[in-house]
């Protein structure tokens, strides 16, 4: 049966039986979610155009009876029948957002990883009966050139077209031919392979220049939310890592045919990438059975960097494009945190200096007394928005900043329109408030409204206090009818303390490793978009970061993104990425006694 | 319909319409057969023994009347019916044959190319948490361990079975990872690419021996004879190169899947394979366009070794196993002359040395006075049989030495049995006799009776001659009947004559070139099977080889198939070959004036 997918007008056949969701994972239309389909988290909420709606299943009330009213469903759990046209939420394109999030260090000089040059070649005759190859290192000035096999099949094909040709040099190999001037069409592609977003970006290797942003959701949500969910998919079945590992090949190249299409290059002309992600995302991308990672010890099968070609791993490229995925660090810090770290001096710095990427988990780098350590810590989705009642990602219609003044409550929503929900940053935003104004008390409570009345808070804010006799929630904000509120809840701010108590443990015990403090700490660099909307004083009043001066605070914007780049256009980057991740030592917090202590004490506001 | 073939037993099904010589070709029977379905060679001659055999088409009156009525028919011509059954002509074991012309050199010392070793991995554990990578590299005590992504792949499933592992290592890089011990599985393929024979050799890379040897006839054979027509099918029609690629391919997988069947082999455990042949076979092999070889300049697309992976080529062997081409020298000099010049102390002498391959084409490696050059002469195919009233190839039933004694002519049979035709080496034989006796004279004239009772030869001899009035003909030998007499006729005598004519005016103008003449001329090294069979006084009677003293003529054996088999083993020698091929200087005859003069001159026997 057929199901169209608005706004993209995709059609596509689906099976009798299938979710809405997987008919998209199929048609590879990315749909939000991440609870893995099991109708938990309510992401999924798309429009049904045409279809039928008889049956609404939504067991955990993600719908608001407006939304069921006007056909609104949950893609994980409503069938698709014949004809359907379905439309999803509004694209965000968070594309414009994401670029500006990568922006190359100023020093950074880009080296030619691949080299074009237009090149006149001689006719053979009698007098030059010199092979098709040697001719071309004549013309070149070149000793010993090396043929990738795909440039020597292109070779005599090239040369029948005319004399003027182009070859493209790696490393002392001519792995492509082309007749005429091409000099200019010479692109690599950088992935930052995100657990909820996969980030692609065209880069022209010529000019150094980035010529186009792709930022979609990685369709592996489909198969579980978070890395452990979907390492127990794989472990399921055989044939799981392949389609799973197949899922993130697939939205690469949907993001190249996009570049292709709307810029008129050919995937032809890419020669090289440079790929980062979390250990498990690197495992799961080069097609690497990663279920180590789900149990203790967590060794992974590799963590150096590896090349391999992108032939070998179906990505659409020129047949000689190499593929590199960068060196991760250890089994829960991956080759994301090792491309943050070359964007900044970490490595220089013999005070301290903290690295922190906020996500699913919280990963941490600490510098200091000339030595660097790492550690991963189970933060929980939280500041992701998803284990939260009404979070969402950083997209249209998200609460993204709060501020709670003497008698009233400010919000800054994404896109100015109506809020529809909350993100990462404006829950630290909030909840930071909320202990500001000691709404939250230190051990986690959102009091109720007598005892805040008593504290002195006014009349204007004890009206967002809604108490249902066993606890009170927050409204950030009121809708007209009521319905669409959008509210803080008691639980929220319990995953909240559940999550920033992990990071703040994990910062403890790495300062203490190394003998950093809180005066000797000299810079924090937050990495992630995260850090750019993230409020610090709030960040610092919910205990997340360290309360140092804010000025230390530096944000790194897509950190991952800007070091996947780095590597892809100059080697000595990737070298360095290389040394770094060799360099950094790795602390595993399970297996410390220490660890359960900190993240006690930690737990309080 | 089907169709099997005898005595493999093979069942294919073919369409109406087919040749039996195109389903035989389809279903990887090796038939023989060089005027590429013309029906000119009789080669394919096949006995129908269930099958319609209504009509026989022969109009090159190939087959005898016997033969008609005992159900043979020429392949070529022949169409299947349904059910047919076909035997063909006794499968000539030529193996054993072949196999004592690989005799490596007593100075050859095979390296390890390829090392596997036994390591016992430490299991990860909170305390060592390194990768498996790492825990392999800690076992190995090595430094900077490098994995190829299918070892990768293979790693953590192998470490899961037991901590003994045997790891595979190339250049330092981890290229498979079995479980147990499998140290001793450790085989590389040399294969050895003519126009009309495919020479596949297994070797065991740990042990330096060889295990298997399978000659098998060009499958490329049913796309024409020689390697022009070759190309001019190539450039017939776009699909045709890889047509004719994959034939040789495919030729190469049967013997390994025969490899594997009857030595219980694994594919997986072929690593290396080194591969040599004529400059068109190279390009074809790797499926490189060889139309420039076909029209004057005659200029290659490469010349030098190349390496690709068997996967890139189809070849079935282990994921990682790389495929070495041998360095060609020019246009018609190939790897096949590269890898036999490796094989002799050519490239040492000071004093004059000759390398000479007699085959469709006569190459002549000479070097002398510090130089070393080459050139290839269209000698045609007489001296492998082909173009040879009843030529044949080296087979059972062919005669391979002829002995004109006082009054009767003494023959050697291959295979002891009556003799069906006359090959290469008997060619020679019998014209270098008919020479040193007079009966043809330097003209090249068969003379008739009359002149040779004049001379004074016995009646003996005499009755040899046969006569039809224009030109005289000689019996070698005289059936019952006198239906399946075998003769050389008076066109042979020509043939014979262009032949040497080319390669004799060839070495002539090599040794002018540098200046070496009959006194410092020190050693005559023939290459190929062909060596071991003339009988050198022919060689020189006919004028084929320069009139040195016999004990400076060596034979060497499949000289190609050996120095493939070096360079398999060796990467000394392969790195020798490729100095070798570029230290030889290739000389154009085409392009010299002096040639036709040379080539008038060598006519005179």
């Amino acid at each position: 049966m057929k199901i169209t997918f608005l706004p993209q007008n995709i059609t596509c056949e689906a099976e009798a039986g299938d979710t809405i969701l997987q008919a998209a994972v199929k048609a590879g239309v990315n749909i939000d979610g991440n609870c893995a389909g099991k109708g938990t988290c309510g992401k999924c909420k798309v429009k049904i155009v045409e279809g039928d709606l008889s049956e609404c299943v939504d067991h955990h009330h993600r719908l608001s009876q407006n939304e069921e009213e006007a056909g609104y469903r949950l893609a994980c759990c409503h069938k698709v029948s014949d004809g359907m046209v379905v439309e999803m939420p509004e694209a965000e394109t968070t594309a414009s957002r994401k670029k500006k999030m990568v922006i190359l260090p100023e020093n950074f000089e880009p080296g030619e990883t691949v080299e074009k040059h237009c090149i006149t070649v001689e006719k053979a005759s009698l007098a030059n009966q010199n092979s098709d190859e040697v001719r071309v290192e004549q013309a070149l000035g070149w000793e010993d050139l090396r043929f990738s096999y795909s440039a020597l099949e292109r070779l005599p094909q090239a040369l029948s077209e005319g004399e003027e040709v182009t070859v493209t040099l790696r490393d002392g190999e001519v792995i492509d031919v082309e007749p005429g001037n091409t000099e200019d069409e010479n692109y690599g592609i950088a992935v930052d392979i995100g657990t909820t977003t996969v980030v692609v970006m065209l880069w022209n290797l010529r000019k150094g220049s980035m010529e186009e942003i792709s930022a979609v959701t990685n369709p592996q949500g489909a198969y579980g939310a978070d890395v452990i969910s979907r390492i127990t998919f794989v472990m399921e079945q055989a044939g799981n890592l392949s389609v799973i590992h197949k899922a993130v090949i697939d939205c690469i190249n949907r993001a190249i045919e996009e570049f292709a299409e709307t810029l008129h290059i050919r995937p032809q002309n890419i020669y090289r990438f440079a790929v980062v992600g979390n250990t498990t995302m690197s495992h799961i991308f080069l097609q690497i059975n990663p279920s180590a990672l789900a149990v203790a010890p967590f060794a992974p099968v590799f963590t150096r960097g590896k090349t391999v070609l992108a032939a070998e791993l179906g990505l659409h490229a020129n047949e000689a494009a190499e593929v590199y995925t960068a060196a991760n660090i250890a089994g829960h810090v991956g080759s994301d945190i090792t491309a943050g770290v070359i964007t900044t001096d970490l490595m220089d710095c013999d005070k301290g200096h903290l690295f922190i990427d906020i996500g699913t988990n919280g990963e941490i780098v600490l510098t200091g007394n000339g030595r660097a350590v790492a550690c991963s810590t189970a933060a929980g989705p939280a500041f992701e928005g998803s284990s939260i009642t009404q979070g969402m990602r950083a997209a249209r219609g998200a609460i993204e900043k709060v501020d709670i003044r003497e008698d009233s409550v400010d919000i800054s929503v994404i896109g100015d329109c109506e809020p529809v929900g909350i993100c990462g940053s404006g829950i630290i935003d909030a909840v930071g408030e909320l202990i500001r104004t000691g709404i939250v008390d230190k051990s986690g409570r959102l009091l109720d409204r007598k005892k805040l009345e008593k504290k002195g808070i006014s009349e204007g804010i004890l009206k967002h206090i809604r108490e249902d006799g066993k606890s009170c929630d927050f409204v950030l904000y009121f809708s007209e009818d009521g319905k669409n509120d959008v509210v803080i809840t008691q639980k929220d701010v319990r995953e909240v303390q559940l999550a920033k108590a992990a990071i703040s443990a994990g910062i403890t015990i790495m300062m203490k490793e190394i003998g950093v403090t809180l005066d000797t700490l000299e810079k924090v660099s937050i990495a992630g978009a995260f850090g750019n909307y993230i409020r610090n004083a709030s960040a610092i009043n919910i205990g997340l970061l360290p309360a140092v001066n804010e000025e230390k605070i530096v944000s790194l914007g897509n950190s991952a993104g800007i070091g996947a780049s780095m590597i892809l256009l100059s080697e000595r980057c990737r070298e360095e990425s290389e040394i770094v991740a060799e360099r950094i030592q790795h602390i595993e917090l399970a297996g410390r006694s220490d660890f359960q202590d900190q993240y006690m004490m930690a737990m309080m506001f």
